[in-house]
């Protein structure tokens, strides 16, 4: 159960946006956002938090280290509250000039939602702590579908996650999967997916991680757990998924098949992706052709830390034979689930209640703007 | 027209090799063997050089190269007489001690058959001459399949080659496909083909091509060339193939997915594979999920260079959903297409009619045995 | 020589910058700015363009391009007018909604300055173009030394390039060198350099080039071409430089020893360091051991393109023994030479006299930081 | 103290080699040959295998793994005697048809000599173990200097480590340094030695391990561990060493500087090389100029596993200038201590005093052959 402190956000909202009831806040003294704080400042909760930062009704009141590091010196630069979970290693990041604000309990005292952004599995040891707080919580990808009964994705169930106190945003290649299945869904019907994942060995930042010169069958056997974990959003779809590691560090690249179940064109495909607020169709005529040149080109467009929040599918490769669909898509691992946490602050905290609401409101305060 | 010469080839065979006539030879006078020049000892080059000269019925009569290298050494220390296109350029050769034997020319002049191991395009400024010499020439998958109208792999259609002057020996990924593809439609029947393949960027000696950090789709349309070409071999198979390069330089790895048109179990399908000449299983007992594994593995099992002239399917890979078979296999690029060659020199040379035979023996002299 | 036009520039000066005379300018009007055209929008001519266009003295009235690409996309959503070489191939920009403003002659007309960033061994072939026009160019370190007889370093010899025509910015490494270098000789004088040049193989956007898996020695013999071209900035100091190439994308590292010609200790170059403006010393509190660390946390940081314009000196590395100073510096071979082809245009405007005036004006406009 | 049966093996030599008492010993009946047990069958211990078992002193007895894995399958296609540290962990293996002889403490108990091949810092845990057993034992650079005392390079020390009970053989890096500074040191004397050593990420066959794409300081400060480490063989070289990591698997690059005590010339230098008989000089003709057209060459002459037991020395870069040495070296991380085990064995053993002696017949039953 959710604290009540939380249930008043509900009750205030007044104003309006596009033809919503919305959440009452005031930018200048920041009463009533919604306060999130980010549990675990690493690749997924220092993009969440600039990205909540970005939102209007929303505020960023902490964010977690458990160590002194690069990345709290940018929590710094910032200004976000620094928090730490033993309180007794604060000496280490004074020693640095670093100043720590408090306890993560303290931070989560605060907060009416938690993005818990920790590693894989130690958001299930986080889950305890915030039952007690009776604070709502996003875990993400890396969590079990089963420790929240409930696994999210902007496009195929916000509606669901309203009110809920703990979801799990799904991770980034189910994001992905989830995106591009879900519009075919409804365009087309889909009758079966196929879909293979060449995964990114290392995030960008990462140097332990191969490998170096392999190709790594992760896991040798099939179906990878992506399939089922797409099953935890869309159930109906069946759906085989292979996976596999390769030395790279930006971006997983997804070649995807689909049996549409009504007659599909190559162009009205296009077009159903063209409309969809989380699909970004890369040009033939930019020539790009590869993970690297498309993060050159976001890079290029201004993206704050290159980041592609859609799913990049490749205008070129998209073929549909005897009423099957083929395509490749470029999956940013460090970006997709960003936008997805922020729609999720909104469905948890119940301030929001239509999903085109949230995603507008998401990609306007990041400034999307079509790949070309 | 391939030469007069190469009839005797046919007659004089009075030997049995396994119940079948075979090319009469003397390893001591090697009068009677075929006699093989390689042009272009460079990767794939060199590797059929090693296989032919260890063939009992066969003989490298020479190699040649373009210039001096590290190759041109590695001739030298097999003897094998080394011979140069442009006699001309002799100089730089000899000031290195590397003895040259004449010009490409007159290494045809003394082969039964020519194989022609250039880079891509240049078998085909190289045909002419081979028609004017009247010699019989194997070209690799980097040409067109209309340069010589027939496209060869053993299992496939080996009866096909037989007395043929000019052959075509299909790519590595495409051998390595049709090798799979054949086995399941002999035995279940194949209904539809979807692979996609994630290709090394460069092979372990080469140092200028990349990519380094990117995923690149090559190409970017859908199908890739490869679908059409397995059909130069098997051509009443349906076959949708994608495709992307990667930055490893050991193996390509497929994933594929068939539907198959009769019933078939996960322990059905691994007997078949158990029983191919040309397929190796690669067993779970061995823990090896990887290129990089099994290429260490295949190294220490002493194979020469490392080479895996079989399909690599990982056994725990192998899965049958509703009659669609999905699996992993690795080929390696440098070396599937190698034994297809020598298989090919003994169908153009006519001297031993049957698949069977051919690939029995040029696995024996190789010494191939089951990888686990 | 250089047109007339060029003169008036000197002239109208009359405000103040700093206690420095500077040039003239109407933000609204754009009268008297330093209007610079970018020949060859690639990986260095987009970061200038960029970097100039944050100036307040400078303005970017053009760039070019041979054929579309993403980059002209890029172009085109920073308002850059485009121009092209052949303005016969116009058509296949005009498809993709990419208008062309004309061709680099007609650019070239309306400049002041000229920043030719087109590949290596290109510039050469511009200059005749350049002299004809009377306009004045900067070329990259990709040209060699004699075709400008002067290269260009802010640090060490800003005032020998005022009002020069020609002048080369040398190479990414190269300045990163004497920068370091320049800054010891400053303080303590430099007997010998032995440096290491630990370089990567491809920029990030780049697919083509390698290696995969290999240190490439370039060249293999030694000294590098480095060492030299230290000396064309630095006649005075002996250097012998190694260079090798790894299958990295982002930043080289150089491990460099000095032997110094007067007593050093450690925090004395520590402190020579953080006083320089383009020198940015990596704090040891980051934890920061690598290329791709550094990289997170320039991009983490905001910087554009995650681009870093200083040296990235490795705190921890720099070390004193005996007289001789080792340490470890990142060089970012994107980014490195941008400042100082902005320096270099207003050198040779002839406006800014002083070379700390150009680049504390230079630093700030692009919003530098200490990197802790 | 060792066991009493060693002392019999110093007595029963009669037989000469090459003018040298060596230990009598049957090829057939396998008496008197020295048993070599190898715990920790892997990257090197497997290496360390093949090597003894091609020695006509040197009988494998044994060799060891903790888990059923490909090397295990390798073990028993060589037919070495498999044993395990935890003896009721035998069902997995037997399950995989790998039979097991017996324990590690039986194995040690039937051998003259141990090779502790096991991963750094778990043969200072062995130890123990050896020492009770009172069994002789080498252990490998993972290992600290202290554990034994000594640490050994065939080159330099080998009489010190005769009839010794523990000796360390340093590791590949080391070994390398050790060798090309030891001979210039004979030749010239060392004044002063300044080595980079650009280590790889990975071996071959691993796949967790990166660096993906970056280079890694390891460690940021100077000196690394190497200097010191080489002090340990040669204790009265003054040297500084500097290291990093890069994303390659094979080989390691040295770019070694050293002062000369006395004048010498290029020429010079390459005589001594040429005469060493652990160094590879790699000539100009070849065109190899990396660390992956080494490794295919060597691959390409039948070197097994592709193994460079000699410092690679690039012909080409051998310079001299002020009586400074500049060169760069590839070293096989997998390879170059395989042989100083061997010499190291016949050392402990004391059954061949001359190092000469044990590393020409080290090298002669590996079919050592100059590169070029």
């Amino acid at each position: 159960m959710a604290r009540k402190r939380h249930t008043y956000l509900m009750k205030v909202g007044t104003h309006k946006y596009n033809d919503q009831l919305l959440l009452c806040y005031s930018p200048v003294t920041d009463r009533c956002m919604i306060k999130v704080a980010i549990n675990g400042y690493g690749t997924i909760g220092k993009r969440v938090a600039d990205a909540v930062a970005a939102q209007k009704d929303m505020k960023v009141i902490g964010v977690s280290k458990t160590r002194p590091s690069a990345e709290a010196f940018v929590a710094k630069s910032r200004n976000f509250p620094l928090y730490i979970a033993d309180i007794s290693k604060k000496s280490p990041f004074e020693a640095l000039k670093l100043p720590i604000s408090g306890s993560v309990e303290e931070m989560i005292k605060q907060a009416d939602v938690v993005v818990d952004a920790t590693p894989g599995g130690v958001g299930e040891k986080n889950k305890p702590l915030y039952e007690k707080m009776g604070v709502k919580a996003l875990f993400q990808g890396g969590e079990e579908h089963e420790l929240t009964g409930f696994s999210f994705c902007s496009d195929c169930n916000y509606r669901e996650a309203i009110d809920r106190q703990f979801v799990r945003v799904v991770s980034c290649n189910t994001t992905g999967l989830c995106r591009v299945i879900k519009s075919m869904d409804t365009a087309y019907g889909v009758k079966r997916v196929r879909a293979v994942m060449v995964r990114r060995g290392s995030d960008p930042g990462e140097v332990k991680r191969g490998p170096i010169d392999a190709v790594v069958l992760d896991p040798i056997t099939i179906p990878s757990h992506h399939g089922p974990d797409v099953q935890t959003v869309l159930p109906h779809i069946p759906i085989v998924t292979m996976a596999m590691v390769v030395p790279t560090t930006f971006m997983h690249m997804h070649a995807v098949q689909m049996e549409l179940a009504r007659p599909a064109t190559r162009e009205g495909v296009l077009e159903v992706f063209r409309r969809h607020p989380r699909i970004g169709l890369i040009g033939k005529g930019t020539g790009i052709g590869s993970t690297a040149e498309l993060k050159e080109y976001v890079m290029d467009l201004g993206r704050p830390r290159s980041d592609l929040w859609e799913n990049g599918i490749f205008e070129g490769s998209v073929t549909v034979i005897d009423n099957d669909l083929y395509l490749f898509q470029a999956i940013h691992q460090e970006a997709d689930v960003v936008v997805e946490n922020v729609d999720a602050i909104r469905a948890v905290s119940g301030v929001v209640k239509e999903p085109d609401v949230s995603i507008r409101m998401t990609n306007e305060a990041l400034g999307f703007k079509p790949l070309r």
